[in-house]
């Protein structure tokens, strides 16, 4: 018997039929034995139709009554899922985010969560009940109504169970769970029992996006064990936790992720002198646009050469503002190509196996396939090529890594999970 | 400048549009120097709506839930209205039950208020805010949601105008305020400037659905000066207060009010002894049905006729049930009359006056309507007559009480309103 969160997402919740399949989710883990606290979502296209009635009236309606407007959404999902559960014969109780006492900062639109009363949500389990709790919503210490902005369901969840020190956090989605690489990419895709947060972290930021990074970061630094697992079809999804047998033989490589909205500008042939990083990167930052990767390469005695990428929706812009500063930056040149992708390969393996980098290059060099860029973090190999070359590489390094393959470590830990 | 309490019902913030006409007659009151605290409703429509969702999960929805449900309405209307006087240009805040401390008892669908925490309201009023409040709902001592059953809102303004000691709570509805009687009747009907409270409570519950009868009682009680008026029609509506120059010279009539779903059962020759009355009505009120109006006449030495009337769907169903009892009873006949109405004159002035129930019968008389049933209170003579002489009846009354012409009360108040 354990203490489980379940939060289950607008998609979960998108009508009363489905509403009353959560109800039977719910139910069945209760008939296992468990104790429940679900969390959810405002009904699909909720959220949405509220925010269009705000501009209406306002094109910047004031954060805080957006806050007190759409904070509706969830509300109505709590309650008719405690009525459906209650129809069906099991105790339940809904809470606001007010309600529970989800407390947080005051910026309104996109809180961050300070801390949450978990004395009625136990208080309730103890006699049975389905504790049903509103996500996405807070309340500041004066009683005004704060939403945690979009993806802020998976963090209030996150946060529930931190609270409650529940033994896991169940992230119900439309996917059965993490998998090695996109599945319409490279069929032989699998799921991955387990992943690590840190290995989430760069999966997620690199555009598998099944859960939210903040949720991750969150659960990873409460140590609260995360599992992803489809609402609508059966499994066991994946469950992200901490690698607690550090020691012990581990997957080299979770999964492959990539990323195609990714553009790339180089400026070549700038001096090689202090402050000359910035001075190419401030106008960019001060246009709000958002740098990923850098990389950073000698290239004559006293020059250097530079190149980052960016949305491709900022290349454009970006272009323009370098071109604008070439002179100044006595640079040889300025170029940029829109038509790049990323390709990383992730893994906590990495960190005790050398090699894995060279074998990335040697199986993309067998492919033909021609390395723009290349950037490394301790758990982390990525690399911009032409995005023709997207797919290829991807079912190359699947392959050539044995992804198909459930590594020893997944093994093991499927065995621990039942 | 005064301190005002607005009301504004489901129709009048029905739509955008509405809502942002709403927001201009505030701004209105504020630019003739007035603090204005708002309570709304929900948008028209938008109570049936969460109400039927419920409904498609079960008949007999938890009303703790119900109540979580269905104050999702007025909470958007309240964010939408605040948004709507920023975009204005005047400062507004929005506040539900929950935060305006609205302490009700715990009687979910139907609670009843107990409190309001005023600080809240009046230090936003200090700074120039507009203060917008959630109508229909409140709150319990343990943080749960309740609301305050139909008519609700009417009541939540006069309860704030009562915590805050407002000059006067307006009620906004879709008519100009309160009529000598229904316009659709007759056409002389004049709009009158003061009513009493009293007067108020007889006119709305013999029909005249103006006001919910529970708000005017509660703004009775607490000396809260209540006034009707149009949203969509200028002008200065009609004041209901106490009547505080009780020593004047008064109206005698200030009202017609009629009922068209009353139907009358008789029952005859019951033995004329104690407890005969309550074994009449006894199985009626455990079968659930409302008696309006009782009258119990002396009949021959020993017996005795009794009357009373109930709501017209309840007319079988009392029929059958006095049928059955007729036995046992002893009672000579059962009979009844589902096509008969009730005409009432209502007025504070009658407690004075004396001949006005002789002139009322003079009146119907002369237009050859049978009065089958009287009953006569401090501020009231009510009638029964055969449906077929509503209009008649009210015309004659109307015109012969001259309440087409304004009376010296109501000459005198308008003075002092202005």
């Amino acid at each position: 018997m354990a203490l489980l969160v379940q939060k289950f997402g607008g998609t979960s919740v998108g009508s009363i039929s489905k509403i009353q399949h959560v109800a039977d989710k719910v139910i069945s883990a209760r008939e296992q034995g468990h104790d429940v606290v679900v969390v959810v979502s405002a009904m699909s296209g909720e959220t949405n139709r509220l925010i269009d009635l705000a501009k209406e009236i306002s094109t910047a309606p004031p954060p805080r009554e957006l806050d007190v407007l759409v904070s509706t959404g969830e509300q109505v999902t709590i309650a008719l899922l405690s009525m459906a559960l209650t129809e069906k014969g099991h105790s339940a109780r809904s809470y606001t985010g007010t309600q529970i006492g989800m407390l947080t900062d005051n910026v309104h639109g996109k809180a961050r969560i300070r801390s949450i009363n978990s004395e009625r949500i136990l208080s309730d389990i103890k006699r049975g009940c389905v504790v049903v709790v509103a996500g996405f919503q807070g309340v500041t210490g004066e009683g005004h109504i704060t939403t945690l902005g979009r993806g802020g369901s998976d963090t209030s969840a996150v946060a529930v169970a931190a609270a409650i020190n529940a033994d896991e956090c169940q992230i119900y989605t439309d996917v059965k769970g993490v998998y090695t690489t996109d599945p319409r990419i490279e069929s032989k895709a699998r799921l991955l029992k387990n992943i690590t947060f840190e290995e989430m972290l760069e999966m997620a930021s690199l555009g598998s996006k099944v859960l939210q990074i903040r949720a991750v970061e969150f659960a990873g630094k409460h140590n609260v064990p995360l599992r992803v697992l489809s609402t609508f079809e059966e499994g066991e999804g994946t469950l992200i936790n901490y690698d607690e047998e550090g020691g012990m033989e581990q997957a080299l490589i979770s999964g492959i992720a990539f990323n195609r909205d990714e553009a790339q500008i180089t400026i070549t042939g700038v001096p090689d002198k202090p402050g000359i990083a910035f001075q190419i990167l401030g106008p960019i930052a001060e246009a709000n646009i958002e740098v990923d990767m850098i990389v950073q390469n000698v290239a004559g005695d006293e020059t250097t050469d530079f190149t980052f990428t960016v949305h491709r929706n900022d290349y454009d812009c970006s272009l323009k503002i370098l071109k604008k500063n070439a002179v100044e930056l006595q640079a040889e040149d300025v170029s940029g190509d829109d038509t790049i992708v990323k390709v990383s390969m992730v893994g906590v393996g990495m960190r005790s196996h050398a090699g894995i980098a060279s074998k990335m290059f040697e199986v993309l060099s067998k492919e033909s396939i021609n390395i723009r860029m290349i950037s490394t973090s301790e758990i982390k190999i990525s690399v911009i090529i032409d995005e023709k070359y997207l797919e290829l590489a991807v079912r190359a390094l699947h392959s050539a890594f044995n992804l198909e393959e459930p590594s020893p470590q997944n093994e093991e830990n499927s065995l621990s999970e039942t």
